[in-house]
């Protein structure tokens, strides 16, 4: 079975959460079985295996699931995206438009270095206004996007054409149209 | 060197964070090198290696990157515990007193069966109100706890007195007084 069969039989899919209307697609299950995890981490890896990959970017907090886990396979640092006031160092700060209102999200300056090639990674590309939210604090420090990294992606949200402008790796492991 | 003397060199120290008089230890700077993760986790499964571990559970978000980690080291399945409101299936909550107000920690119900010996797992060791709930939760669906694990203990909290209840067997790398 491809992996993408596997995710698809694996996650559960929760109607009107977070509200009324909203099939949610949670991926816990996921977490329930470690035997397709290496499968999940070659997945997303494989497709880079010809780029230099300096550091892993993953967003707060279930990106930070299987982003710890390519950081570790790919033996390079972690930077973690988390929201903000939750980093007690310097840091930088990246604020975007969701559907009402806003969010400010945020990076320790200190951790990325100039120059450095970078996969950003989250469990859900939906609209994708996150992941472009991290893309920018990478860059605002001189450092590339490489490329992204999902477990799912809800195609019908178009979060693929708004990382395009960052990179043309943009790799899901299943997807929902 | 030894682990503790590795992380106690690598965290960094926040003066006044969250708020003032707190020294906050900030354990992102660990994430940065991925040369010490394999040591970390070792120090952290080695006192079980007589024991059965069935899953390891975790607290959002900290605790989400050794814990995953961790899960996939020991190819068990991993337990996430996170605050309300944010697991889509159906729960258990467990609610907990803090210096002021409380807090509500929820895991997805049907993930745990009933007997697993769990290994709780958290990035910081303080008061031991987030470990002890999660190890409530466990319970609640007939799993014990078989131990803890934490990066860092702030000794002078007396996280380790509430959690020795629950197991003796409370292991943390780098201890502070």
């Amino acid at each position: 079975m491809s992996v993408e069969q596997q995710i698809k039989q694996t996650l559960r899919e929760v109607a009107d959460f977070p509200k009324e209307g909203i099939v949610f697609r949670d991926l816990t299950p996921l977490l329930l079985h470690p035997e397709l995890t290496e499968d999940i981490l070659n997945a997303m890896i494989l497709p880079f295996k010809e780029e230099r990959i300096d550091a892993v970017c993953a967003i707060e907090s279930r990106g930070f699931l299987y982003g710890m886990l390519l950081a570790n396979k790919l033996n390079v640092p972690f930077l973690p995206v988390r929201k903000k006031g939750k980093l007690p160092g310097e840091t930088l700060e990246y604020t975007y438009d969701l559907e009402y209102g806003s969010a400010t999200v945020e990076v320790h300056l200190e951790d990325i270095q100039k120059g450095w090639n970078i996969m950003v990674h989250d469990d859900l590309l939906a609209t994708g206004g996150t992941a472009a939210a991290a893309t920018e604090l990478m860059r605002m420090r001189g450092a590339q996007v490489v490329g992204f990294t999902f477990i799912v992606e809800l195609g019908f949200l178009h979060g693929r054409q708004r990382l395009e402008q960052y990179s043309d790796k943009i790799i899901s492991l299943a997807s929902f149209n």
